[in-house]
């Protein structure tokens, strides 16, 4: 038997507690032994569930339960699930989290102390939600050299593009929608500026590239400037707007991982990605192009993938550390000026630079264009000074 | 250290031999133990490869080499490859394959075997080429009751068919250009008519459900009936024409499996998948649905997804049995006449019944309609009668 505790009991601890129960019978078959949900850790009273029993305030009753194997993490931030994280590695037991903040910020150290202590660390909830990729990279990819990752990585930012380019919603009234329907906080600064998407390029880059990247070295940019222009511009050259996280290995195995909004072409599956739903595509050596497609968040799909972990972390009990990285530092990346791509320019005026695929109408009040070639952008920044172009928005095309 | 031999140096015999090499540090990290490959099986003198060595023609060698922990069985076919593959997990070796007519004919004896003796049966690559499905469906979508899979399984197929929508080739010419093309055989008949499709949806259904389904219980229809007319009538009712396999589960754990082709709607993402590309839908209670999408076949994908294979059969070496599945019976399934879904009709003459969306012109050859409401096959069969049509042709929509 492998005994369960839930750190915090809001949306995805409620989730993980009643994917457990009711799907008890085939989980703990999957998992070879019996799986028994034994504690709920939560600072308030819930009463009237159907784990009344369960329910404890005090953390080192399951840090010194010898009994107790695995740990579910769901409460958020860095710094109680990352004291609580720290000591029940510590003790010996096995950790299972969707806390993508936590992993991006201290993964290499908690990963190491599981490893020192044959427990696991796991956290395929923290990207993507429900949809199987970190378990699919460190296992049903691990034939291949990857070489690039790139992904709509968060459902919120993907619905307010979705909103604005099939029904001509303003960022600003998309938002609102948004809000208004849940998908969105009151503050939306982490999904909107990006740094979710970020968290989650830097777990996706660490596990596949083998050393951690963390968020301050990933540029990040948001949605916040786009506007209806912008979508409808990028629909005149055969592409959406979409907000990608995307992570590149160079030769020498540095890396060059950011956060900003792209064109992509209609062609690319990443284009057909609508609503809340995340997409993310794998490049491998062998492999080619492969894609991972579903909720990238939700109180049931996060709780799936927290119960695989819990089921994987039961199979491997004793057996040691499925998945590690190493720790990264300065050389581990590559900065993003050395990236060509061809560019999507909006500029105040009307003169494009000769041989630019020009998007805006003759008569609009900005010019809008698409360069003809691909460029890093100290290049595109040297021809737009020479063609007297003064940009107001940049992004690049995925091709 | 594991030990890995290959039977059969064809296509994708070579592209393992190549990952494996290639990639030889990487996957031993990955597999935490060096793996050799120590011997390749094949009839025939292969020189001038960089295995020069490692070349048998006696497949006891193999059997009897208490040092040979891993069979890479790439033979094909459900003769010799059986015999092999028995003989291979019955010496206690475990078993890796893309052989999918072997897996859905001969899977669920092969996988107890491959219990009794405490080792795997393992043949992820047998679906979706490289596409990791097998493993996610059996691993990280554990936490769910699944209710559905269906699929794009079949490149070849999909291929001629992205020919016929986005081209206007007729079906014959397009098969003819996917064989010039090398993506279909001079007999096209295991693409074109099913069964490759069908012998996939018999392995996805066995591990998703837990029982095996075999070929003969999956009716499956192919898709040389479909015309241009078809594919044109179908983009007028906002759809694309594709060839799925498909599963469904009943409440009471019946199964019902098929293939055929289908109407897909554009706003379901399977719509969107293109040329020999592949991929996979399952639903399942927590997740909702999860999509992976692939190259579907192919030299280095496929052995993409057996060297992924040889490394879970090497880091589970004494570790037990991975995947199974318990046998089949008539009991397993139900029929696809209880199956309710909205209906494409193709009849001659003019008349609709009433409420149906009509597709084809006033003027045209053949009457095209939709019906309004799902319905079993039998009460469209009542329906027609009762409006006096004769159909020549008839698809599922898949809503």
């Amino acid at each position: 038997m492998i005994n369960v505790a839930i750190l915090g009991f809001g949306t995805v601890g409620s989730g993980v507690a009643e994917v457990i129960e009711k799907n008890n019978a085939h989980i703990s078959e999957k998992a070879a032994t019996q799986i028994n949900l034994k504690y709920i850790l939560d600072v308030k009273e819930v009463p009237g569930t159907p784990f009344d029993g369960k329910f404890i305030h005090d953390f080192s009753i399951i840090e010194s339960d010898p009994e107790l194997n695995v740990v579910v993490e769901t409460i958020g931030g860095a710094k109680v699930a990352y004291e609580y994280t720290k000591r029940a590695l510590a003790a010996g037991k096995s950790v299972v989290t969707s806390n993508k903040e936590l992993v991006a910020t201290h993964g290499c150290e908690l990963l190491r102390l599981a490893r020192e202590k044959g427990v696991n660390y796991l956290f395929e909830a923290s990207v993507g939600g429900g949809i199987p990729i970190l378990h699919p990279i460190n296992s049903c990819l691990a034939g291949n050299q990857i070489s690039e990752i790139v992904g709509i990585l968060n459902g919120t930012t993907n619905y307010i593009l979705t909103r604005m380019i099939r029904e001509g919603a303003t960022f600003e009234a998309a938002l609102s929608e948004a809000q208004a329907n849940g998908y969105a906080e009151r503050n939306p600064a982490a999904d909107v500026e990006g740094p979710d998407a970020c968290r989650k390029i830097c777990i996706l880059s660490s596990l596949a590239f083998g050393r951690h990247i963390y968020p301050e070295q990933v540029p990040t940019e948001g949605i916040t400037r786009i506007t209806l222009e912008d979508v409808s511009c990028a629909a005149k050259a055969g592409c959406k707007v979409k907000l990608l996280g995307r992570a590149i290995a160079r030769a020498d195995g540095k890396i060059c991982a950011y956060v900003a909004p792209h064109l992509v072409p209609v062609e690319n599956p990443l284009s057909s990605v609508e609503g809340v739903f995340n997409a993310i595509t794998v490049v491998g050596d062998a492999i080619g192009d492969v894609m991972f497609y579903g909720q990238g968040a939700g109180k049931l799909p996060t709780a799936s993938a927290v119960v695989a972990d819990v089921i994987d972390a039961a199979k491997n009990w004793n057996q040691g550390t499925i998945m590690s990285w190493d720790e990264g530092g300065a050389d581990t990346v590559y900065s993003t000026d050395e990236l060509s791509s061809r560019w999507y320019v909006r500029a105040v005026g009307t003169v494009a630079p000769s041989g630019a695929q020009k998007l805006s109408a003759p008569e609009a009040e900005n010019v809008v264009f698409l360069t003809e070639d691909a460029m890093t952008r100290p290049a595109l920044d040297a021809l737009l000074q020479q063609a007297g172009v003064t940009p107001a928005f940049l992004m690049r095309v995925l091709d």
